[in-house]
C-alpha cells in the first residue's frame, strides 16, 4: 500500500461507510462539507444511472456516496495533483469499476459525458469570489479549490444544465452568505432550487453552510426547508448525534 | 369598554407587552406569525422615525411593536371592517398619538406618506396565490387576507421601494414554499434580502414560516441565516422557551 502515497500524503477514513481517502493538507483535504453533501445527495440505485461530481478535489464526495448507487460515478477535477490523488483513492477502495476520474476543466465535461444524460450532479464549488491576489490563499492548490479563479457559479450551473436530464437533480453545498447568488445562478440556467437545509455550527449560531437540491426544468414554488443540522452540542466540542452518525455510523 | 366591541368580537391580550387586540375569528384574528414578525422587526427608537405596517389586518403587528419606537407607526389596511377593528384597538391601548390607521389600498400609500421617507416597513402578506374561487376560503374577509386577490408580492415590494429611504428596512413574515418568489420580488424592486430566519413547528419538521429582513438599495452578498426558531417542544404541545418569552414575557 505504501507506493500509493506520495510525500506528505496520509490516508483518512470515513468510518460510517468504510471509505479511505488520500489526503494532503498542503494540497487539499476533504472536510465536513464534503461528508454532509454526500449524505444529502439522493442517487438512483439502478445500474444504468449516471452521477457526476464536479469540482471533485481529492474525490471524497464521489467516494463517500458510492455505496448509494450501482450506477457509474464521474469525478471531474481540473487540478492534476488533486485528480491524481482521487484516482489513487479510487484504487485504494477497489472502486475502479464504478468511479471514473477525469482530469479536465468542467467546461469540457460534455467531451466525456453526453448532454442530457446525467441523473444526479453533486458539487462543492469554490466559495470565495476571485479577489485580487493579496487576499487569496498563497497556496495555489487551495486558492483554486476555494476561490472562483478557474470557475464560478454560472459556469458550474451551465455545465449542470447541459449534462442533466430533464428532472435530473443537482446537490450543492455552499455558504449562506452567497445563498442568493447561488439561487439566482441556478434559476437562470433552468435549475429550480427545491430543497434547502442549513447547517449551524451550534444551535444558537448563524448558519455557516447550506445544502441545496435543485431540479432541471422544475417549476417554481413548493420550496422545502428541512430541519437544520447542528454540528456541535451546546457547551461542548462533541458532535451532535446527527453528525456523529454521518461520520462514524450508528 | 363594552361599546368598543361589535358582534362576535372579543379582546385578546399579548401578555409579553401588555397589548390588547380586538379579534373576531369570523373576520380576522392575529396568529403567531404576527407576533413573531413584530418581535423580529428592528425599529429606530427616535421620535422622528416612521414605520409602516402594510396589510395590517386588525392592527396586531403595529400594536405589538409600538413599544419599540417613540416615532410614528402607520397601519394600512384595505378592508374597512378590519381597519375599523384596528382603529378601536389603537384606542383601547391609548396609542392614538403614535399609531394612525389608514383604510385604503396599499397602492395609495404615497397619498398619505411621502416617498423615500420611511425607516421601516413590516408586512405579513397574503400567502396564497389567487386561485379560482372553488379553492378559496368562502369567507370574503379571510380570503382577501390570505389570498393574493387584491394585492401580491410585486405590488407590495413596489410600495415598499417607493416608501423606504435608502437603507430603510423591510421585515416580512412569509411561507417557505414561496421563498424564492419573495426573494426575487424583493430584489427586482431594489430591496436586498439580508437576514433570514426560519420557523419550524418542531425541531424535526420542515420550516412552515420564514422571517426576512431586506434593505432598500442594499448590495448583494453577506446574507445571514439566523438560528432557527422552534415553536413547540419535542413530544409535547408546550411552547419552547423562545416562543413562550415572545408571547408571555419572561
Amino acid at each position: 500500500m505504501n507506493n500509493l502515497l506520495k510525500e506528505n500524503e496520509r490516508i483518512d477514513q470515513l468510518y460510517s461507510n468504510d471509505i479511505k481517502v488520500i489526503q494532503n493538507p498542503e494540497v487539499f483535504s476533504f472536510s465536513l462539507d464534503a461528508v454532509l453533501l454526500s449524505y444529502f445527495a439522493k442517487l438512483p440505485k439502478k445500474d444504468s444511472s449516471v452521477t457526476v461530481d464536479l469540482c471533485s478535489g481529492n474525490g471524497a464526495v464521489g467516494l463517500f456516496m458510492s455505496h448509494k448507487t450501482r450506477g457509474k460515478i464521474w469525478e471531474i477535477e481540473l487540478q492534476p495533483r488533486l485528480a491524481d490523488m482521487a484516482k489513487r483513492s479510487v484504487e485504494l477502495n477497489n472502486l475502479e469499476n464504478k468511479i471514473e476520474v477525469v482530469n479536465d476543466d468542467l467546461d469540457n465535461a460534455t467531451n466525456y459525458i453526453s448532454k442530457d444524460s446525467v441523473d444526479v450532479i453533486t458539487c462543492n464549488p469554490p466559495y470565495f469570489p476571485n479577489l485580487d491576489n493579496s487576499k487569496k490563499n498563497p497556496n495555489k492548490y487551495l486558492a483554486i479549490a476555494r476561490h472562483e479563479i478557474t470557475t464560478n457559479l454560472d459556469k458550474i450551473n451551465i455545465v449542470c444544465s447541459d449534462l442533466l436530464k430533464t428532472n435530473g437533480k443537482v446537490f450543492f453545498v455552499y455558504r449562506p452568505d452567497r445563498l442568493l447568488e447561488l439561487l439566482d445562478s441556478m434559476k437562470s440556467h433552468d435549475i429550480m432550487p427545491k430543497v434547502i437545509q442549513f447547517i449551524h455550527p451550534r444551535k444558537q449560531k448563524d448558519a455557516n453552510m447550506v445544502l441545496i437540491e435543485g431540479i432541471k426544468s422544475g417549476k417554481n414554488g413548493g420550496t422545502k426547508v428541512l430541519p437544520p443540522i447542528t454540528v456541535y452540542q451546546d457547551e461542548s466540542n462533541d458532535y451532535t448525534d446527527y453528525v456523529r452518525n454521518v461520520l462514524y455510523g450508528k
